[in-house]
């Protein structure tokens, strides 16, 4: 049977071959596990995923959430399928066995929640919403709001959300104008709009807990006057069975053009003048712990992004193989059988683009969660604050470059399949159109591209900068060991080694204030050096293929070679062309920024 | 009032700066016209499609056709909308006046059409449709048929359809199964099946003409043995009057990702023996028929590409203008008011792109126009000759570079209005989804790169390229004379220099019988000889605009410079990066080509 979400086969490959997910089963906290429990894991998360969640992602999309008295329906197939995903323990999958949860590192646990974000990205959400949720009032929270709201939620009972964006202010947080008044029992009043809060509302859980960005009376201006507040749903009592509805109305429910079945709410808090919430942490430090759960949020948005990416990848595939038509350009005889469409190379160029766009993302987001494993379980110290400093530099790629070019797969597979991927009565189509979200949310491709070149690259020093540098030297390094990697090793070490020099001439110009102008091109630095850490991903890819390849094993060896070609693929047509966007900054062009308003 | 169709003043740009529209009435066909009649035809254009098309865009979208009782239902704002257009004359705006027309040249009929596409891409293409089956039974019909379809056609009480897509087939039209067998009256009975036809059944109109392909019982095998056959939906009595329902059935409507509004159709023609053809022209020449309405008609899917570009450019500019949002990176006061959004470098760079991408290739689509009207009214035999060789060359890019590079435009629109983009709230989603079908109808992408590559370029010994050659040269030249231009002239001749050597070498190579190698990488040539045309016709727009800022007529000054950054920005970011895809071509790189089935 053809698989529909993920490559198995690929998916051991990138645990086992390439990121040593069993050296992890050394450090004490995973010890009790072993390659047997990460593939059982494995196995009931797309045994899930295939069950319960790939077979309503259409009719999530034909059927978006409606509003109905004031609360948010949805289909009922969703509810099953995320009961189905707490029941397995998937919410708890990296929590503690003490806690409740499965223990699991961070890369399993992704590897996990991938076959759920390929089948339905729509269903996904409600828990993946609760679990960003749950860490943050785990991390920042006090003891009661502990028990009081985060043991409901680790339990299932309650879910979460994330409530930043106001109409007027967009991604320009520093500008909210939700205001939160002290009460007299120590708790607080809010009153502001919310909208684009996903999981705002639903029936899939006894009550809903929104951690809401707000301004408290004496709030410093700007990002520093920024609170976070528990805000749920109905209120609960002392002994944790819920209280009153508190006032948090859902306003109406946004229609997007996909991923529709993720109800998206405009939520009016304090109509009536009572909406009780709580404070987590300290007064005006709101954005910074709202920044720890958007940081997990960016990484998850970015392989959701690859997973759709993936989804449309392996249907075209399968589209392909099986679809009869036209024959090949040099065939004479118009009465021979047509081929399968497969063998044209303008198919096999959207395929192959495809597989190299998605096997190659789907490696660094797999990586940047064995990264967050070792900012947690790291021997040392220093091995854990140097995963920090790096998985900080690579949030911005893990998130921005999927969404950009899975989303280009996307388009490619709608190609492949002509007028029928055109259809929505084949899945491309909506593959293509929920993966347009990815660009937008949880920061968008400009502020993304901001955070790398005007905030990440000179942090600590340039920490992680130095230390990618590094490994992508070693790398090279590594490659040099296989004279049949050289045409894919050389590319790369170039466009490093002028991406560092670029660098460091527009770092120099940020320091002596020349911020506008500099920060004006960032997008063509992100793709440059977005390109860099895929084209690196690729070939330590491809060590790793031709490693396989020369032990022999004949069974593996089409998979290898279809690595090979697809590292090659993107290290021979992709990573040279960013030499292009490096020209641009190194002479500091100016069209976009001189361009005024009254021209266009 | 802002515009929200397309830039009036960039038209008149077009039109009487750049392509001299004015020298057209020289001719003996245009004899009677002068700029106020031309100005006159595109005012009620922009008239009715703003009172009568643009209303009704989303819902076309929200309520997509349905099938009932054996004929499609659309909503009851289409028709107002149609008629109006027909009312108008635009149905036959380059039709002589004796034969009910306008008698407008192609440039200006092309002009007026763009409105409607800007406003309402789903119902202006049953008109469309329309006229393109009128033109090719004008062509080759007998003198009985042009009274008895072509007439009423005209007069807009019936519409047009062509049926060329079969189910198993797709592109590979020399696999079509209807077949057409002979009947003792003179007339053929036609059983097969089509998808994908386009106005297949609609309430609009009288009757329904289809342009049908099948195989006569003799038909060689392969393209040259396709016939083409008149099969009206009702059958026509000698005295016009409409007779018995033709064995034609509306078998289904396809539901598609956008571009909902227009009837997308499967067709059973003689489920019960009784469906009655007539054939056009000679047996077994029925493509070389159809490939006449098939050029006019990529040529306005190009052209509906790059409207839907210009919807969203002019859309997305006028929120950024309005939307106050976030401050510039070097302000330091978190209390100051927020800028417009259109002060950020990275959305003036979204809106540069769009700029340059939209306005580029509608230069490029009246351009088309205006060779078109040169083959059919140039003075002489050997114009006429050239215009065509010209018009036949860049037809594919014509097709295929708005539709891919507006359709990105679309997608920056989005971005630029954020969250809200990504909502059926505001229009820029639908035009992101109205445009993905463009680089599929009418021929796909690959099947543009090989008609360049394959057939155009060296077509009657390439003419044509050598035409191109000598006017993008000419163009180079007269930029000579403005020392501000020479930076944005030089990477237009490196890039042209380029690629007519490798365009020698790609040649020489299918000379040498090197067919599917060297047609393999054709998506990359396509890519790179389109970005060499449109940089070209930017080039021409920059000498234009740098002539106007020299008279010195401040009124206009905002307009030029912004065509001069528009200019700079497509050939100093764009234009020079094709050196990659040309460096690629020329290594010969086989990557995708020996890509295998097995390795994916």
């Amino acid at each position: 049977m053809s698989e529909t979400l993920l490559s198995s086969r690929n998916l051991a490959f990138e645990l086992y071959e390439v990121l040593d997910a069993e050296a992890l089963t050394q450090r004490e906290r995973f010890a009790e596990h072993n390659r047997e429990t990460f593939d059982a894991a494995i196995t009931t998360a797309r045994t899930i995923a295939e069950k319960y969640f790939a077979p309503h992602n259409r009719k999530n999309d034909e059927n978006e959430p409606r509003y109905e008295n004031g609360e948010a329906v949805l289909i009922p197939e969703v509810k099953p399928a995320v009961d189905a995903f707490l029941e397995a323990g998937f919410l708890n999958a990296a929590r503690s066995f003490e806690a409740g949860g499965m223990q699991l590192p961070t890369l399993l646990s992704q590897a996990c929640f991938a076959h759920f974000q390929s089948a339905n990205a729509a269903s996904t959400s409600y828990p993946f919403l609760t679990m960003g949720a749950a860490n943050l009032i785990e991390n920042f929270g006090s003891d009661e709001q502990k028990q009081r709201f985060l043991q409901p939620m680790i339990e299932g009972r309650f879910f979460g959300t994330m409530a930043l964006t106001e109409p007027h202010a967009g991604s320009s947080l520093s500008d909210i104008r939700t205001r939160a008044e002290p009460a007299e029992d120590g708790t607080y009043r809010l009153r502001g709009n919310k909208i684009f809060i996903s999981g705002g509302d639903h029936p899939l859980s006894e009550n809903i807990v929104h951690l809401v960005l707000a301004k408290l009376p004496d709030a410093p201006p700007g990002v520093k006057g920024i609170s976070l507040f528990i805000v749920p749903k109905f209120l609960v009592n002392d002994d944790g069975s819920l209280g009153a509805r508190n006032d948090v109305l859902l306003a109406g429910l946004f229609h997007k053009m996909g991923w529709r079945g993720t109800t998206s709410t405009a939520l009016n808090f304090g109509d009536n003048a009572e909406c009780v919430g709580y404070l987590v942490g300290k007064p005006h430090h709101g954005l910074s712990y709202m920044f720890q759960m958007m940081n997990e949020a960016r990484i998850g948005v970015g392989m959701g992004a690859v997973m759709l990416g993936y989804a449309g990848y392996l249907y075209s595939l399968e589209y392909a193989r099986e679809r009869p038509q036209g024959r090949l350009p040099d065939s004479k005889n118009p009465e021979s059988a047509p081929v399968s469409i497969i063998q044209h190379a303008d198919v096999k160029r959207m395929l192959l683009t495809q597989k190299a766009y998605v096997e190659g993302s789907f490696d660094l987001g797999l990586y940047a969660a064995r990264l967050f494993d070792d900012t947690q379980t790291g021997e040392t110290e220093d091995q854990r604050k140097l995963a920090h400093e790096l998985l900080d530099l690579l949030t911005p790629i893990v998130k921005s470059w999927p969404s950009e070019f899975c989303l280009k797969a996307n388009e490619l597979a709608i190609q492949i399949l002509g007028g029928h991927g055109y259809t929505r009565e084949y899945p491309v189509e909506q593959y293509y159109r929920d993966n347009r979200l990815n660009p937008i949310h949880e920061g968008t491709h400009g502020i993304q591209s901001l955070d790398l070149l005007g905030r990440k690259l000179a942090q600590n020093g340039g920490a992680g900068l130095k230390q990618l540098v590094r490994l992508i030297a070693d790398t090279c390094e590594r490659a040099h060991a296989h004279e049949s990697l050289s045409t894919l090793r050389q590319p790369l070490e170039q466009l490093v080694a002028r991406l560092q020099s670029v660098t460091l001439e527009l770092l120099t110009d940020l320091a002596q204030g020349k911020v506008t102008a500099t920060l004006a091109n960032s997008a063509l630095y992100l793709k440059a050096f977005g390109h860099t850490v895929i084209g690196w991903r690729w070939l330590e890819q491809a060590i790793r293929a031709q490693e396989g390849l020369n032990t022999g094993n004949t069974a593996d060896a089409d998979f290898y070679k279809g690595k090979l070609q697809a590292a090659r693929y993107f290290l021979t047509w992709e990573v040279p062309a960013c030499h292009h966007e490096l020209s641009i900054l190194q002479a500091r062009d100016d069209v976009c920024l001189s361009m005024q308003n009254d021209w266009f």
